[in-house]
């Protein structure tokens, strides 16, 4: 076994080294070259070859300030991630793809494809309990990491266990272009309810002319609250909530009764040392609203379903999906400092190494 | 018919007359004597016993602001109560327990005891449909507006719908010593929980002496932050919210994992004329928070079995409440200023007239 890892050469990794106050700039991180991890009993040696980014990603980087109170400040890493169900050894983490070159687990062998969450670098060692194996001839290994992979379930996650849009109501999904949000409007779609997206310039023609929306504002070019009025004449059921900030403040505003906020992300405040104000609860209590978060690691009993869904969805054309590649696993920061930027439309995900199939 | 009504000589009648920008005055109100409606068929006639005061009546109050946008503002009364459901005369409405004096509706004879929902006033003209038939032999007539009355109905919707404390969890309650709080309190002790009340002065110790919770924290002696930390050092798994403001927000920034705050009551807030920002929804995603509102007509369906379970709890001491007698009505004014600035203990129920069992 260390032969062969040694005929691997290095072991490509991006790591955090700054603690930025806002948008991460490219000095925030640096790429190394580490020794390839030997892997140990019940382990399995994979090459990357898709890794996906997430705006939440930010949240896991080191902040600047201090901690005022038990709700703000510094977030510590083993309160974002279960620790022991998903082991780190940096502090950003991110699903892979890849390609087994070396197995101490009975159910993998070389050659096999796998999915799993480590950090962001070529090589990783993990235990095989951990992982996926995946069909390369049943689904394409970049889908597992578009379609299939961690955003649309998150968004199948919060419609399904908080949101539950019904026929007829009225859902607004903000980040509409985006990974998750694309997702979360069409899920509202296929339950028969009204979907308004919010989105940036271009990216609200998209939304409405190839994912389906009933209709999307483009945020770039108008003051929110009045176009939520136009386009949500009978006020809001739900409001799927990927940014935070001004966005949420006016979809709450015209929430109806038992009307629901699911807090996906807050991207817009992920870059504020300082955690914003929330909406009044006054009208919660007239107007019986919901305002709920969720953590998809919560929810892992519902992959299998989703990825059953989903691929119906795919076939019978009600579900459209959109990734950016990225080359190179060196260009990942840059990547993700454009995707907190709202610069993307669907999933980026970043090409590690050769895809073989 | 006609004739009856006349020998019953004056309606009195307390009617808001004020918009007051903070805690009301007497002068917001006056009493009249109007005359005693006629019962219309299928309605029944009757002379209130007891009144029940809420400090929600407070929301009910016409206010001096115009509204600056759909979360703001005046409330409407046809937001606040389902109309054609529980039909209103004017503004403030309560439960009353009182006696049939005629009746146009087959379930009701000249009388019968009846409990049902009106505005401030002696003589009611409601349809029979709305009305509870009581049996005094049974329970005391002063007890269905204290312990079987809306405010521990009110408790035990918060607790069993969304609230919903397990064994072992800490749950704070704020105004612990009121009508609701005092409920919500017991429940969640009766529940398996450890229970923090938050009251003032001399009404925490009423909290532990009485009330049996496991702690209380007089808020006019130190502050809520610390006092927390000091009585919480698990945490809190839910907040029963019953005030609103710094409490509220000292509360949810120690919600734990999976936390959840039902907003029952926000006392604090209903003499301002704007709502307060609510907290931030940040740590909602990290913490799988959820706030949640409600409203107790929606849950109408559950009395007969919070009726059952109540008078159980009770039977076995498991239960303890505690009701403000208020003679008359022309002192309700009055009273429901004390009872919004937390001048009682337990429920206020308004003498109207005489109880003849």
């Amino acid at each position: 076994m260390a032969m062969l890892v040694n005929q691997l050469g290095a072991n490509l990794t991006v790591r955090v080294v700054g603690a930025p106050h806002d948008l991460p700039a490219l000095s925030d991180f640096e790429v190394v070259e580490l020794p390839v991890p030997e892997p140990a009993e019940g382990e399995v040696l994979f090459r990357s070859i898709y890794m996906g980014l997430e705006p939440s990603m930010r949240r896991r980087m080191p902040t600047p300030v201090a901690s005022p109170g038990p709700s703000g400040g510094r977030v510590e890493i083993g309160d974002v991630m279960p620790v022991g169900q998903l082991p780190l050894s940096d502090p950003i983490f991110a699903g892979h793809v890849g390609e087994v070159i070396a197995s101490r687990h009975p159910d993998f062998a070389p050659g096999d494809f796998v999915k799993g969450g480590t950090s962001w670098r070529t090589y990783h060692a993990e235990p095989g309990r951990l992982l996926l194996k995946l069909d390369p001839r049943q689904t394409p290994l970049r889908q597992e990491m578009g379609v299939l992979g961690q955003s649309p379930f998150v968004a199948y996650c919060g419609m399904e266990t908080i949101g539950q849009p019904k026929p007829g109501e009225t859902v607004v999904v903000s980040a509409a272009a985006g990974a998750v949000g694309s997702v979360a409007g069409q899920l509202a779609r296929i339950a028969g309810a009204r979907v308004v997206g919010v989105a940036s310039g271009a990216k609200a023609r998209y939304v409405v002319d190839e994912l389906g929306f009933d209709a999307c504002i483009d945020r770039t070019a108008e003051a929110i609250g009045p176009a939520l009025d136009r386009e949500c004449p009978d006020g809001i059921d739900l409001y799927f909530d990927n940014v935070g900030g001004e966005i949420q403040r006016a979809a709450y505003d015209r929430l109806n009764n038992f009307g629901r906020l699911v807090v996906c992300g807050m991207v817009s405040e992920y870059n504020a040392p300082e955690p914003d104000h929330g909406p009044p609860l006054r009208p919660l209590l007239r107007k019986r609203l919901r305002i709920e978060g969720f953590v998809v690691w919560d929810h892992a009993a519902l992959y299998p379903e989703f990825r059953r869904r989903m691929k119906a969805w795919m076939g019978e054309g009600r579900m459209v999906y959109r990734d950016d590649l990225i080359d190179g696993l060196a260009s990942a920061p840059a990547a993700l400092i454009a995707l907190l930027g709202g610069k993307n439309v669907g999933k980026m995900v970043v090409q590690v190494g050769e895809d073989p199939t």
